[in-house]
């Protein structure tokens, strides 16, 4: 029996379920309403075309209404917003706003994919700069074409979460002078602050102007005023501290919201109303790590909830093993991927998980290959079980491999002892034969079962202040080009034969570049009779990554003689 | 206690294992043979030295001995070869081979890391051609010595393996001519033969000269002669048509080899001699898919060998779950990446395995974004369970980064559906919403449920031959730049509208470019009441691609009026 299905919103997870469902329903009538002008258009890849990777704005809309009819028999109406539904009758009111006529259309089933909005707080002065928000083509196709015009090329984006960063990115690439404005003290919070201040020196590296734990207080003609005074000549002004699910339609027919303010779906994306289901931005999931609901805005996602309900509507059953959160941001030449549970999330929850943390640093491929560059990984794990619960990777090379695997071990429940097992492709230009996934299982297993301490290249400025002993393994040539205040220089290749200049009554902070020789040597001190030996995890490249970017803008005195990013 | 541990070998295997030695003990005095000038070199980058990627073969050696006793306190002794083992009086017996003399060394543990030696059979004239192999950093420093002074610079390489396609990469890189010999009908087994066509093409689209199915009969002054009679100038020959395990030692001594003909060793990589472990190359694994034991030459195993080997010398337990091989080679600007089983070694070995096949071609990233290429995946799952079994993936993105969640996958036993669960990284620089590896998924999810039938581009010549029902649902501007002879073109978007045109009485077989549209077609004609319709698996690109290098080389007729590979 043939059944006639709606959906409100045409995008990511309106446009995904409609091709399933004509592809499980070749009879059933299928109508999509879109209030904009465009469906199936390519939000992920809004701001690429600021920096001219994507040319024609035209070229985001993946495909126009006609195309949905001619290869899909999908009725898209653009213009076309629906105003009201009546879950009596199921039917919704639909307006189109070319012509400002209302029609009804009846459903069997309804599905939701609203999708979210761009915040825009009421700042004073809003009025005075010309503000853009970044949600569909005709926002980029304004902002672009505005921007285009300015004489000063002075652009202030605000907020520092995926959107800010790219369209910073790419509005640098086109040769703009931006400045990044983050109220918080650190962007991107899928990174833990530690591994952020990585993205940090990245845009300050390339000349984005970075403006952390300041706010907007006010906006003035062409200029936006930050709470600590500062001033900022901005032509243009782009809004992007995030986004609020579109929820109007669904509170006004009797939707339930959950809490965190989002429609409430259950398993099988449905919602409080057997015939009504939603998907998208503008639903909250249940997170398979922290057994709560939250809100992701992220694309895969959605596409994965369009086809559940799809088969659910065509009585097929649904996994549904919860969400994770991955994902990945290319910024500038770096790229940078997470996925799961950071201790950022773990705190700002109050999530009752004991868990430590691996920070290691090894090589992306082989070192004697051209383009080998460090990988900054860290993997985050529960004690005592070893159960995977998060990572994050950032560096020149394949971040997202390393953050796919680790997403994918997390999916199966593994712990630290499967990831050592994992057996991943290899050859020179791709990897290390022990890959980058493996040898973080290896310094974890070895955590967990207490074959050495370490502490944090976060917790090392505090070792510097309190004079603590710290003992640098590199050879002197590397000591030379930069150290850290006060600490020994005693070579790993020296260290048995200097044992009398090691200190016997007082903790040992061991580090070298990247933690490797450093954990070979406390390793040894350990066996060698020294009691208190502590590993610093994240090296020497670590410690500088960490610092340099708040000693920078703040203007603190450095802990280290000399910065070495090398 | 401190124990004294002898290793044989002082490359890959020897070295890792070498280095956890000390690691976990301090005091244990650890002593490595090599019977080669250097210990610790990187084998798997030796063919980046032809082409100067790796600018000096000093380079090559990752750790002259004077470190490993510096660091590690290791002695790494080179140009020591050890010839017997004693095992009743546990002491080897070693030769010195640059002071000629001998001498006894008695061990508590004695571990055989020996590798694996070149094959050379001895062809008729074999003194006539200047001959070399590639195992180690003088092979290759000889080879490179020598090419620099070629005039003609007309160089064969023999075998099809992974070090004869990266010599051949890399010595073509350098600007020599190069000629391909493989004696089989295809080169690079972990790739099945429709795949692997891709890898030809890319190797002749590189001015490679690739000869297939062609043994070599025998040398003359400069010349490679083959069996069909063809002769190729040949300033120089590199053989490289596989490797046997170096097992003389092993064999002397009363250590028992496996079926494979390389050492066998139980779970704990211990030998039939409770003191004697053996690791790498010179050892047969067990094979976690196939049940049975292999030899895999590979690096990354051999380490997880070494350490595991450490580890159980020191008490510790290890996790020996086998191996399903995950390689991965760069082939000019093409990745290819394979893992776990394929079709060639499921007939090959004869396995009892009800399998089936997806091959999709999705993009490796958002269309839109530039750089964006076809990634070729094929997927392997068991019937009816959906179990995953192995993948290959080949394009210019990064192939390694999908197949090495098939083996995370495939180590944790998972499925097709557990496949289309995954939540992996998504931003437009990197992939799509849904990932190469959920979209073979889906489709996978799709045909183990019936939902559609397929038949395989290889299967397409034949039905091309047999006059059966082709039909084309591309638009016709992509008809016109290429078809399979004799399809009837009938775009998916006019698809509904000319039902008529389309023969109701026999089996019809649907393409496109890459399966997508053509999978929808099939859904809608099934349900339109067509009864006997398979999807073209693989799409015109692939069918393109699995007839162009195999219609070049035999001459024989086309089954397409035009290739197109874009």
């Amino acid at each position: 029996m043939s059944k006639k299905i709606l959906i409100v919103g045409g995008v990511a997870g309106g446009a995904s379920a409609a091709a399933r469902l004509r592809r499980l329903g070749e009879d059933d009538k299928i109508i999509m309403f879109e209030k904009g002008p465009h469906v199936s258009f390519s939000n992920c890849c809004l701001p690429y075309h600021l920096s001219g990777a994507v040319e024609s704005h035209e070229d985001l809309v993946l495909m126009h209404p006609e195309k949905f009819f001619n290869q899909y028999r999908i009725d898209a109406r653009v213009h076309n917003e629906v105003i009201s539904i009546d879950r009596e009758n199921k039917s919704v009111r639909v307006l189109d706003v070319i012509t400002d006529k209302e029609y009804t259309e009846t459903y069997d089933k309804l599905i939701l994919s609203p999708g979210a909005k761009a915040i825009v707080p009421p700042i004073e002065g809003i009025d005075k700069v010309d503000l853009f928000t970044v949600r569909n083509v005709v926002d980029i196709a304004k902002l672009n074409y505005f921007v285009k015009d300015l004489e000063s090329k002075n652009i202030s984006v605000i907020g520092g979460g995926f959107i800010g960063v790219e369209v910073a990115e790419n509005l640098k690439e086109a040769g703009y002078n931006v400045t990044l404005i983050e109220a918080g003290k650190q962007i991107m919070k899928p990174f833990d602050y530690d591994m952020v201040q990585i993205l940090h020196k990245v845009l300050d590296d390339n000349g984005v102007d970075l403006v952390l734990g300041d706010k907007v207080s006010s906006f003035e003609e062409n200029t936006v005023v930050l709470e600590s005074g500062r001033r900022i000549n901005s032509d243009a002004v782009v809004m992007a501290i995030g986004v609020a699910p579109e929820t109007k339609l669904a509170v006004e027919s009797g939707i339930e919201l959950g809490e965190t303010g989002a429609i409430k779906v259950d398993q099988n994306y449905m919602t409080n109303d057997n015939d009504i289901y939603a998907v998208g931005d503008a639903i909250e999931v249940y997170h398979a790590l922290t057994n709560s609901t939250t809100r992701l805005a992220l694309a895969g996602p959605a596409q994965k909830q369009a086809r559940a309900v799809a088969n659910h509507i065509n009585g097929m059953s649904v996994k549904n093993t919860g969400f994770i959160g991955s994902s990945v941001i290319k910024v500038f030449d770096y790229n940078a991927a997470s996925t799961g549970l950071n201790e950022g999330l773990i705190k700002a929850l109050g999530l009752n998980i004991k868990y430590d943390v691996v920070r290691v640093i090894p090589s992306d491929r082989v070192g004697l290959m051209p383009d080998a560059a460090p990988m900054h990984f860290k993997l985050i794990y529960e004690v005592p079980t070893g159960k995977i619960l998060g990572a994050q990777a950032i560096g020149k090379g394949t971040a997202d491999k390393r953050v796919d695997v680790i997403a994918t071990v997390i999916k199966f429940g593994g712990t630290l002892e499967d990831l050592t097992d994992l057996e991943l492709c290899y050859a020179p230009p791709f990897g290390t034969a022990k890959d980058v996934v493996n040898h973080a299982a290896y310094v974890g297993s070895n955590l967990l079962h207490k074959k050495f301490k370490q502490v944090y290249v976060t917790q090392v400025r505090e070792l510097v202040e309190q004079g603590e002993c710290i003992i640098d393994v590199r050879e002197e040539s590397e000591y030379e080009q930069g150290n850290i205040k006060g600490a020994i220089n005693i070579p790993l290749s020296q260290l048995r034969d200097r044992l009398e200049d090691i200190p016997t009554d007082r903790p040992l902070y061991i580090h070298c570049k990247s933690a490797q020789r450093s954990y070979n040597a406390s390793l040894a001190l350990q066996q060698l009779g020294f009691k208190d030996v502590y590993n610093v995890a994240g090296g020497f490249l670590g410690i500088c990554l960490n610092e340099y970017f708040n000693d920078k803008s703040t203007g603190r005195e450095p802990i280290v003689t000399k910065y070495n990013f090398k």
